[in-house]
């Protein structure tokens, strides 16, 4: 790896903690920051298929704070990020978990791919996927799995 | 886009184009050629969260394979792709599908996200997540959304 990619790798996991930090603090400022303006979300619920424009993902997040009762915890394991010149794609395994109302703590593990583009200088996400697999046999999404 | 990128991105759409034909064909060879050796697949059906290398996820497409009598179909829809140097990531909504032994045709659309890499001259899929949302009030997995 050239000396220039470790310092835009470490860039993307500076974004990474930040997005981290910001669902922590149900930041909205901050979350919108590490987003592309046009970025295209395939997330964990729906419908839709797809959300496309940081708005919308701003309002999927305020949908995902509704369930709980902060603290609200944010974690991020096993990330891997291959980077190239201005572009580049990494993958972990995240959790976001909270209080229900009932006082369950919950917090599935989640596969959390995301798209990278540098602009003007800073590293943003342009696109994410976020889910969980399923088990056809039973027809139920696998929300209990442990990485 | 440089006259680089858009050749990249042709490359890379012949390489999705290669990925429909070996699926529709049962062509392990073929798909394997697509796969980069140390590939990490977050696959749609679980358990596990994921698969690391390109065997595993040829044993995926095997299993998926045994559901199906012929002919496969594969088809790929609004491929969006973002190229840097030797680096890549895109995003489609992809869907397979086939008769089951009851002769109930399905194939349910997916979203299909993949980072892309530049080995010695040729583009690889060094890491894909293919998923469907889930429903949390139903809990139940989204399969039959259209894009």
């Amino acid at each position: 790896m050239t000396t220039a990619h470790a310092a835009d790798e470490a860039a993307i996991r500076q974004l990474i903690d930040k997005l981290a930090e910001a669902i922590r603090a149900m930041d909205f400022e901050g979350l919108k920051a590490c987003f592309a303006p046009d970025m295209v979300s395939f997330d964990v619920a729906g419908p839709p298929l797809q959300t496309v424009g940081a708005g919308a993902k701003l309002k999927n997040w305020e949908v995902a704070f509704a369930v709980f009762q902060p603290p609200l915890g944010y974690e991020v394991r096993d990330l891997t990020i291959t980077v190239g010149n201005d572009v580049a794609f990494g993958h972990s395994f995240n959790r976001f978990s909270g209080t229900l109302e009932n006082g369950d703590r919950i917090g599935p593990w989640v596969r959390y791919t995301a798209g990278f583009r540098k602009i003007d200088g800073n590293w943003v996400i342009a696109h994410d996927q976020v889910s969980v697999p399923v088990d056809f046999g039973s027809g139920r999404p696998l929300v209990n799995l442990e990485p």
